[in-house]
């Protein structure tokens, strides 16, 4: 297919994906969060009135949540249920009216729209900086269309590549004992684990689930990303990670240049 | 190897074990505790003066949890470090002056004693409907040797065989959900997935990580046992299952033939 822009992660024709860029909004230069809210609103487009929606959690969603309360509000969507993938995406929801329900009441998910840390050439990506990886994982999962909507600067070489962290969710009980296995897992691949600590209080952050998060940092590629994440959960102790792997079926990339929409095949 | 007693799990000569047998104690019926003591004392056998030694839970394991205290007493141990599996265990080894550690200080353990709830014919496993898997598995797959005690009514044919439960421990966000997708996981075995109830209260018994347990019932075989654990871990909400594949490195069977032992080659 024919493009007018190609964001720089498209290498290779062997990508499976589909591209489709929009016109560019402007030659200038936009702040980080305009990018942030032209992506979210991109993928509020897919949303039609009588969807279940998964409502994502972090900066770039927080978007997607307030234009979909917009759109209820106006009369233009109607029927619309979402599910929440964090306390704090329950709040902001309900606070822009979006009628709210949760997994076990309706366990398939017709649409989840999310942001993401990093995202590879492959659609892969990794999630939960922000701290929701797991319900996040259960939700978007559950979800037929996994829509992820991202500025260009979360767009990566490789899962790992921009040097931020990668969360793996560990049970307490001997979490010190877990993190040297994860690094252990990944020797080759220079890892450093870490325990996340809340800067208020410099306890252990703890997540929605009463676990611990530790940060994985690579010096080098971690290869296959389906082996890596299985021989992260074989670990006991590790509760869940933060490589989405073959679960975006759409990411949503905001660029000076313009949206780039990219869709699994 | 000839053997004068081979237990029934033994079906084929294919199986990757060598099998000792002592002698028989008596022919007379023994009673299912006096079994499990049998096999307790032998494992402890296996323990050596200034080992690192993984404390197992439940009904079998307490048996050798006491010799071990017995002998150090006698002053025939020393040196010893107990690594426990459960707080239960943790306040029975300190009943018995065991000196004790955890996996932190401890990381690499030269040997621990377990039960099972269920062994099939290569030494494969379901543990924890005890309520303890997490920290079972996390300890026993740091140790370099993995001696496992059952009498002979824990013996399968293949895992599941028993008809007894196979516990899952969860997340308690969206359990429900979790449950579902347990149960189409092993559709083709016809699972149920039940949540673990405290029997007393009434409420969902919750494990020392402070999450629920499904018990899974299959009617049929559940096929290739790693295939099955690495897709329960992938499901989101899972943090640990009751499958122990490739874990145990020697079953110790009492029966009443006599005691069996069963190392993996």
């Amino acid at each position: 297919m024919a493009t007018a822009y190609a964001p720089h992660f498209i290498r290779s024709e062997n990508v499976a994906a589909d591209v489709t860029t929009s016109s560019s909004p402007s030659p200038v230069t936009m702040v980080q969060d305009e990018l942030k809210k032209i992506a979210a609103y991109k993928a509020v487009e897919f949303v039609e009135s009588g969807m279940v929606v998964g409502l994502g959690t972090g900066s770039t969603a927080k978007h997607a949540v307030d234009r979909i309360g917009e759109l209820i509000q106006q009369g233009i969507l109607t029927d619309i249920i979402g599910i929440p993938t964090s306390i704090k995406t329950q709040e902001q929801a309900l606070s822009v009216n979006i009628p709210l329900s949760d997994l076990e009441t309706h366990p398939v998910i017709d649409l989840a729209i999310d942001g993401a840390d990093e995202v590879d050439p492959d659609l892969n990506l990794v999630k939960g900086r922000g701290g929701s990886l797991l319900r996040e994982k259960m939700i978007e999962f559950a979800s037929k269309r996994f829509v992820v909507i991202v500025d260009e600067s979360k767009l990566v070489d490789h899962i790992g590549g921009s040097g931020l962290a990668m969360p793996v969710e560990v049970v307490p009980f001997c979490w010190k004992f877990t993190a040297q296995r994860l690094e252990l897992l990944f020797e080759e691949a220079d890892c450093v684990a870490k325990l996340r600590i809340c800067p208020k209080t410099g306890d252990p952050f703890v997540t929605d689930n009463s676990n611990y998060t530790i940060d994985l940092y690579f010096k080098k590629s971690i290869g296959d990303l389906k082996a890596a994440g299985d021989a992260i959960l074989r670990l006991p102790g590790v509760v869940e990670h933060g490589l989405f792997v073959d679960m975006a079926t759409t990411v949503i990339i905001a660029g000076d240049g313009g949206v780039t929409v990219k869709n699994k095949s």
